[in-house]
């Protein structure tokens, strides 16, 4: 590994303590875009901010919080962990486009414009019908784009997700999924849309989570790295990077939060069904943080260059991060 | 008037206070159904109620809170105004289906699934494209059937207003808007929406804001009072009311903010134009609730019987309050 490379993982959703901060300090991973919201409204998004205020405190000898592309750089030199603000959904705006500076001043520096349903923004990939990017949707953009705030349709729908490349003045993230020529899931994404991520200076991050997987939990390593190069073919080496969707050290109560937050009282399967609850089991050659070596091993194999291994890995979205999260 | 006979104006905004509330009261209007909410987040429209709770206390001679069909009797028979709260769009919800009950339990008895633009549960009047009811929407029609609250779809869009009738067991409202026949403003609504509104025991409120109105402030008491007419022969006389949406005692801020809220931070001229950006003027047949008048004695002009105009003044919001904000 050059002097200059980072490893970044640019989505985690964890139940995080000092072992877990230590043991994905000492993976090798440099930086984490964490997850603070998905269905919580604007006072309970500070709270999980405050809360992440005292792990910085409590823990200042192995993690810091990452800003800006520098911050990940000095997370690296000072042997700890760079953690990155993230929103899965757009619950704390609750229609106040003022709220996007707000967050981005505390540090937040994606957020996903819908989750799985429709949101007064844009379409989540769950819905039926999806019309694109809102009125206030537009705004929001602009807004995002104005200060720095990366805007990530992971969970979102085809139309609209197309809408809000072709909107942004700014490329676009879509932190973790995979291709549906690799797994049909709807939270994966067309060869159109990754073609249009791509030309517009978009980042992918490749999903480890099972049900974004061929053959889910027994999805080989040989596998995975076979779509990471089809995946290279279609969007280009600077383009893809990891976004592993690694959820740790959670009960099922939080799977069913993420599921269904607060807009059903019913359960939402979401990925799962009746019949499959719970976490769904990672596959063996992916459990956690450590295992980010496996896949820099199995890209070798797949006869990738040190180089592309290393834009993989990270340096594609410490690129990405360095154009994205100034205020333009 | 029979002694049963009941007055309802089906919407109103006012910045009231004790000169209006009697100037109302004095009028003959014996209940309104006032607006507490458009953009409010939950906490703004806890405040507003308990301003709300404020009036109540400081004008109990003048005015009482109506949660109930026998609260409009109530009021006519104290000779006070009863007060109805909705709101004109979800903001208040954030997301969070639990808010319906507990905004019912407070009085709340309309809300409007969308205003203007897109929300998380349907599609306003003015987007380029509307999907129809959300997965959340589901929930919360569902919910709003359940604790008796009505859907209203008054600014929403055509397909998204289709697919809430269709899903609620419950009739729901239009509680201001016109038919676009007589105006084909955006905001009106189609004969085939007023139709499947009258087959399912719906109710539609016309209004006199002029931007809704034939020539606008130029609309004469004889257009306004045919448009009833040929309402009715679509609808049947009883599933028609009136919803003046009469605004009063506000400065141009509160067009702003009814218009804009805080989702952009560009003026949006809603039904004006940048040209005439300010509250239209009324019809001078109909500057205040003392011109309801005027609606009746035009009806009569226009050949409706006593009895009809006075189904169409509020009895008939007095039968669909009766079917309505009871839980079912």
């Amino acid at each position: 590994m050059a002097n200059t490379d980072v490893v970044i993982d640019c989505l985690q959703y964890n139940n995080w303590d000092r072992a877990l901060f230590q043991a994905t300090r000492d993976s090798g991973v440099h930086t984490v875009h964490v997850t603070v919201s998905y269905w919580e409204n604007m006072q309970e998004t500070l709270l999980n901010i405050s809360r992440w205020h005292r792990q910085f405190e409590n823990h200042s000898d192995l993690i810091m919080q990452v800003r800006t592309a520098a911050d990940v750089i000095e997370a690296k030199v000072s042997n700890r962990l760079g953690i990155v603000f993230g929103f899965q959904n757009c619950s704390p705006l609750n229609d106040d486009l003022g709220m996007v500076r707000i967050l981005h001043e505390l540090g937040v520096r994606f957020m996903q414009l819908s989750y799985n349903n429709q949101s007064s923004l844009a379409t989540g990939c769950y819905e039926k019908n999806d019309p694109g990017i809102t009125r206030f949707g537009e705004q929001v953009i602009r807004e995002m784009n104005r200060v720095g705030m990366v805007i990530d349709m992971s969970h979102s729908a085809e139309q609209s997700t197309l809408e809000a490349m072709a909107l942004s003045s700014r490329p676009i993230a879509i932190t973790h999924a995979n291709p549906v020529f690799f797994h049909p899931a709807l939270r994966n994404k067309s060869t159109a849309v990754l073609q249009a991520l791509a030309s517009s200076g978009g980042m992918l991050g490749l999903s480890l989570y099972p049900f974004h997987l061929k053959n889910g939990s027994d999805c080989s390593l040989e596998q995975f790295c076979e779509m990471v190069a089809e995946t290279v073919e279609v969007m280009g080496i600077d383009q893809v990077g990891i976004g592993s969707d690694l959820c740790q050290n959670w009960g099922y109560e939080t799977l069913e939060w993420m599921r269904s937050g607060r807009w059903t009282f019913d359960a939402d399967h979401g990925e799962g069904s009746v019949d499959n609850l719970n976490w769904p089991e990672q596959p063996g050659w992916f459990r956690n943080s450590q295992d980010m070596k496996n896949i820099a091993q199995g890209l070798k194999q797949q006869g990738f260059s040190i180089e592309d291994i290393a834009k993989v890995m990270g340096n594609n979205w410490l690129a990405f991060f360095q154009n994205s999260f100034e205020s333009g």
